[in-house]
């Protein structure tokens, strides 16, 4: 059993303890060491990941290649790419841990499976994409009306455990500016 | 009975007779004239639109009093501020008619009504907040990675029949960048 995704669930709809053997029953446990890729372009996404223990960014690279993070993941949070899971599309992006990881993996045919057996965790998931798509539109009000000063106070009030974790360049790279910025920023004690 | 909704829930889930007439039964037509507010800031968004005719906008007034818009609605896709529907929060944005419109309402006690009734309509909501999520995370990429005249020439490439329905200066709000950029673009025959 794994109690960590159990106890996230039943923050969102209600489950019996026979659905939370099934549940468990259909989640594979990975463990990954520090920058190991999840995900690579070109290839299908096998699933969603929740997120045990560790972090993980997801990552495009760009024309001029520099890596744009889209998102990071942290313990109690899912990540995976969407776009490849929904079209049964390669995707187009990056999934690698920032540090050493422990995830538990909700394979595409485990997860229609599990909505098959465990209808709630339908609405499980009809949530946690609602919560995204709420957090992304959040995401982009931000980038067109706060300055770049302003997107690192709101990120560090919002996530103040978080800017400990991750190397400066990666968070440069998810705010949208460049590790120099970063770093003069930091240097007026923000 | 209404059939382009029908059509486009049937085009994700499989839906029976009776449970297409349970689908119908749940929602609300109405009509609005060009300019009318379906929500403002500080009211509950009432449920999710599904549009039938016309084209609709969302936006946020920022700090400058600007109008930001964050989404466009045109025939066949579903609007509403998922921010307040899933937090049962006053809303932060304004859903306003570019367009006389028709719309059906899903009402939020409707909805949760409608799921016990029709289980395969919390599949068809699950694949509708994960295309948006995607289709957002896609805008995030895009604001990071493409420059002005480069997301111009893309939106109009993916929905050329939506640019000569909106007032250019919604068009520069949607894009990011100001009406006057965009008349200069436009002159260069893009």
């Amino acid at each position: 059993m794994y109690p960590e995704i159990l106890a996230h669930i039943k923050r969102y709809v209600q489950l019996q303890p026979h659905e939370e053997q099934l549940v468990c029953d259909m989640l594979e446990l990975k463990k990954y060491k520090k920058k190991e890729f999840l995900l690579e372009p070109g290839k299908i996404c096998q699933g969603n990941y929740f997120i045990i223990k560790g972090c993980i960014r997801q990552y495009f690279v760009n024309k001029k290649l520099n890596e744009q993070i889209i998102a990071f993941g942290l313990e109690n949070w899912w990540i995976a790419d969407q776009d490849s899971l929904l079209n049964k599309q390669p995707a187009t992006s990056y999934i690698q841990t920032v540090e050493a990881c422990e995830v538990l993996l909700l394979t595409e045919k485990n997860r229609i499976a599990l909505f098959e057996q465990v209808p709630v965790m339908e609405s499980y998931f009809r949530i946690m994409m609602q919560k995204a798509f709420v957090s992304s539109q959040r995401r982009i009000g931000f980038l067109f009306n706060m300055n770049d000063e302003e997107r690192y106070r709101n990120f560090s009030k919002l996530y103040p455990g978080f800017m400990q974790r991750v190397p400066q360049y990666m968070l440069a790279s998810y705010l949208g500016f460049t590790p120099q910025f970063l770093s003069r920023l930091r240097a007026k004690k923000v």
